[in-house]
């Protein structure tokens, strides 16, 4: 007996799912416990990296969805419309269903995770989060007796590589932007990457892992990182913190914190040093305490490590003789009928250590005009950096950090801020997270 | 319907697997789809820093192993010959296993998992390796794709904690030695910590899983960090290293290097960040290629995390209909009957670059001397530190680094080294590894 695969599109990762499938086809094999094969593939055109050699290739993705001689649809054709067609096809033709489609995931995974729990299939998604880290599986098998109390991720390569190269090489955004679209890391438009919706979508899935909610990506707060200016790298430094694009989901008493934004990090902890296009995750759990997964979060063969450990996954459970019990209750680890929203807090309602750069006229009595207000409002200077004014410059930068308080506090200090007649324009605010103290 | 489990032995890991369960009742009971039931525990006294209220508890732990009413046998009571005897006796009434037990598994692990497939049943061992680090199930599950091309350690905490200290304070080894015993990070004999068998131990479990091989713990090559000077930790770190204590399993084309050792680690390198008493691991995939992962290798709850997550594993399989076709087919991941040994190679026919620290008389011509008796051999040197002589001394340290080299070559080149006039006494060398140049 082999389990059957079918495999629709062919692109990079389809490429790569294919090639990793036949090199090692006798490791999976035996890690399976059964031959996998693949019984057709779905795309418009072959791909010439890719070994696809014998196999049928047709043009329509859903014959495959529905060809009764499949047992797995791989969807890797990306987006979030057809996929949804494709995929829930699949599930109401009874095949399993592995995908490496975070936006599919994070904005239709709960109609999906339904629909295959009606029909008794199960549906895979260890790429769609940090490429080839098996961090999907650590949350759901290998955390498993943990409360987690906050999940923080470097979770997509082209903000990471960014602000590697301008911490690295004292480079502005829009310059290293540029190189990264000739090498290919960012596309021509980088909005999804750089603004943090991609990882908003890998956030929202972590979180539902973590916390046994739904799919919340209504809910996420995003900001990217086209503000980030080199100054603020720098002075960042100075303060023994490194600017990292993280995507944070944190267990509060009132509900949980979905964001994901420029973030200071202690320089010492582990995650501050994970630089390029490289991917981590930390996960804090009640018992474990902190844990980091560290890997390649793209790419061809990556991405294919974690789609085709998944299909062995499958694979494995097919053996034997009810394979739907055989793989988790969910998808998310908790059956879908236990799963609990927690309510997602508003931004505001968040609590952060904050970044401020005020801009601030060069005369006596500004430093304790804001330290009046950050007073007035409990918010306290952690740490502070004045400098002198360049020649000929009438402005001063003053750098603070402040401790930790709710959002909505913070702004409000900042409007007060913003209005002094000594200050320049708006106040520049990154949100640092000390992440428990833990390395 | 609940699984039951029984857990033999009450000590640091007991009692913490006691508390994770109790506490995180809620969460267990919904990722296993069923409730968690201890139902007894064996052991000769009660824990303090454990609620075991309620629980019954035996002194026989084999009542346990063998209780008509449990499901699960938990085997915390360390050692390797009662233990052994207690996971046979669990097995052979048809109980799933679950242990922490590296020595257990490393030294018996062949037997154990023959006689659990004879009986159908599983046993589990998250545990055993990095604490609460989900390393087992990564190897195992996440990246099941693979044809795995090396695994690089910190499994030791103890021997992480020295080596840091002696790092950070310039410290020596027997000083740090005693402060760790003090503070409890190791035994009164520390012997199983810093000479490297603990280490052993785990390697040998994770290159059981890497490679699909048997467990060969009489084939690892051992050797700990008792002989590492203040003075050459001082020099990897001026050529841009760190020494850690790594357990190295690496696939060659004539077989298998399994050793333990001192390592030279390029402080680029995320592992060579790796502080303190925290474990890490890292593995090289070839499709997935570095990954790593981090986090407490020890601890009462660090260590029952993966302890729970096991049963949270079998339980959600005991759900099913067939539970003992739920859990992998093999606890290595493949069929015990698909395990090949490829060999271990003898630590001379190993391959590795090497630093170098020779005592030499301050005279010339030294330097000649051993180049030439290296160069014979197609030793290069990669970098060199020669200090002058302090004063009132007449010998100089020459400290080098060589290319790769096999290791038989290198003891010959300082069999030759060490009988020149001019050199004193024995030449230190230590291992270095650049794992593939990946950070």
């Amino acid at each position: 007996m082999s389990v059957r695969v079918g495999i629709c599109g062919l692109g990079t990762v389809g490429g790569g799912t294919v090639n990793v499938l036949r090199r090692n086809a006798d490791l999976c094999a035996a890690r399976a416990g059964t031959d996998i094969q693949i019984v057709q593939i779905g795309a418009r055109s072959v791909n010439p990296d890719c070994d696809s050699d014998k196999i049928p290739v047709v043009a329509d993705v859903f014959a495959v969805a529905t060809n009764p001689d499949v047992d797995i649809v791989v969807e890797l054709i990306g987006g979030s419309t057809v996929a949804r067609e494709l995929v829930l096809a699949a599930i109401a033709s009874g095949k399993h269903v592995v995908t490496a489609n975070k936006a599919l995931i994070a904005e239709h995974g709960n109609e999906i995770f339904a629909a295959a729990r009606e029909q008794g299939v199960t549906v895979a998604f260890e790429a769609a989060v940090a490429g080839g880290i098996p961090i999907i599986k650590a949350l759901r098998d290998g955390l498993s007796a943990n409360r987690i109390e906050w999940v923080a991720g470097i979770i997509n390569g082209t903000g990471n590589f960014i602000l590697t190269e301008m911490r690295d090489k004292g480079r502005d955004f829009a310059d290293v932007l540029a190189e990264a679209q000739a090498l290919g890391y960012a596309e021509a438009d980088p909005t999804f990457d750089v603004e943090g919706i991609d990882a908003a979508h890998k956030l929202v899935i972590l979180a539902a892992l973590a916390f046994g909610m739904p799919l919340r990506f209504d809910a996420v707060y995003t900001e990217g990182i086209s503000e980030i200016a080199p100054e603020d790298v720098v002075y960042a430094e100075e303060l023994g913190y490194r600017i990292k694009h993280l995507g944070i989901a944190r267990q509060r008493e009132q509900g949980v914190e979905l964001r994901v934004h420029p973030t200071l990090v202690p320089e010492e902890c582990l995650i501050a040093q994970v630089n390029g296009v490289m991917n981590a995750v930390m996960v804090k759990g009640d018992a474990v305490g902190p844990t980091l997964y560290y890997g390649a979060g793209a790419g061809a063969e990556p991405t294919a490590s974690a789609v085709v450990a998944d299909i062995i996954e499958i694979a494995r459970a097919s053996v034997a003789q009810s394979p739907s019990s055989l793989v988790p209750a969910s998808p998310l680890g908790v059956a879908v009928d236990a799963l609990r929203d927690p309510g997602v807090l508003a931004i505001a309602d968040t609590v952060s250590a904050h970044y401020l750069r005020v801009s601030a006229l060069d005369k006596p009595g500004v430093l304790s005009q804001l330290a009046t207000i950050m007073s007035a409002r409990g918010i306290s200077i952690e740490a502070l950096i004045q400098k002198e004014p360049r020649p000929g410059e009438d402005r001063v930068p003053l750098i603070m950090l402040t401790n930790e308080t709710l959002e909505s506090n913070l702004r409000a200090a900042l409007t007060e801020i913003e209005a002094l007649e000594s200050v320049v324009g708006s106040v520049v605010h990154i949100r640092k997270d000390g992440l428990d103290g833990q390395t």
